[in-house]
């Protein structure tokens, strides 16, 4: 049986994500796949449970930079291990929002965290595992703000200054273009329509 | 101001070590320290949480080892950055029940995870931080057992196997024999008070 496909959807709040991801999910299905939607952190009872941890602002204890990147691998481990693998196995797509490339954008761009750190991390929960191909929706940082602010949900990754979504973006943006292969860029400031349509002639492509 | 001790207890099941830490901290006190209690994983509210976590046995989801690995070491990065490396510089000791050792003995010996993995995460989240003292009370993996027994208190790092116990004792004991500066094998066998006059001899000397 043929392994499934892995794509992974990356950008900032107010991109787009979820929208597209059922476009992909529609055409994948369409074409006859089996394909099954996660997103990180989290996707599984465990990395739900930690995901809780890495949102929850606590009066009584301040999540230390360290401890937080070893949360974010520790749910991406258990996502990897346990439901990404088997179901690429057995021939099902895997469409997830959101996957190691946040963390190098959000902690090690945004955040500025040490990136040693993040590669020496990866190294043990991935090693050489990563998407077949990785959908970047990019827009200009005040577009996303703007766009976020409209939906009313700010988390503690997104009560920040513009020039952390700048760095998270460049961050993005530099990744990308080092990964050629397999990290595509789409602009996500058009109208939604054309934005999918763009995901789509991308993956006939594909 | 004199930094503080960080002095840290290992042993297995049964081997007494909460005893044996409050003998120790009344003899810190009674030199005019001041001293502190803590146990691994946890000893934060959020590495609580992480401990609490790490202890659940889940009908819906298995925890895998390297998110086991990954969870443990985020609660020890928040314990040592958020708690111990504070403490200490104020010039209080700190007394850990458990720390990094155990990881070697329990994932690494008992459960035979592998140890580039161990060895690197132990990078990321100590450096070159290390106890001024580790005590390591070594006891029969079968006179701990029937302890540990008596006690009623089993979780799932308890239960198990012998073979993963004597795997646990080798672990510690090659470790101790790598790093006898600071490792200090006392048997856990003899009479509680016994181990505990051992224990004021070699604190004595240090």
């Amino acid at each position: 049986m043929a392994k499934g496909l892995f794509i992974t959807l990356e950008g900032s709040e107010g991109s787009g994500k979820s929208t597209q991801i059922e476009v992909i999910k529609n055409y994948l299905l369409s074409r006859g796949h089996k394909v099954e939607c996660v997103r990180e952190p989290g996707g599984t009872p465990i990395a739900e449970d930690i995901r809780a941890l890495l949102k929850e602002i606590r009066e009584d204890d301040r999540l230390c930079d360290k401890a937080e990147l070893l949360l974010m691998y520790a749910a991406r481990a258990q996502l990897v291990q346990t439901f990404i693998k088997p179901k690429l196995e057995s021939g099902i797509d895997i469409i997830c929002d959101r996957h190691d490339l946040s963390t190098i954008a959000y902690q090690g761009g945004g955040r500025q965290m040490n990136m040693a750190d993040i590669d020496a991390l990866r190294q043990v929960v991935l090693g050489s595992f990563r998407p077949d191909l990785t959908i970047l929706l990019d827009l200009d940082v005040k577009v996303g703000m703007a766009r976020a602010r409209n939906r009313g949900t700010l988390d503690r990754f997104e009560v920040s200054k513009i020039d952390f979504f700048e760095r998270v973006r460049q961050a993005y943006l530099d990744f990308a273009k080092a990964h050629e292969d397999y990290v595509k860029v789409i602009s996500a400031e058009d109208p939604i329509e054309t934005v999918s349509q763009n995901i789509l002639k991308l993956l006939e492509k594909y």
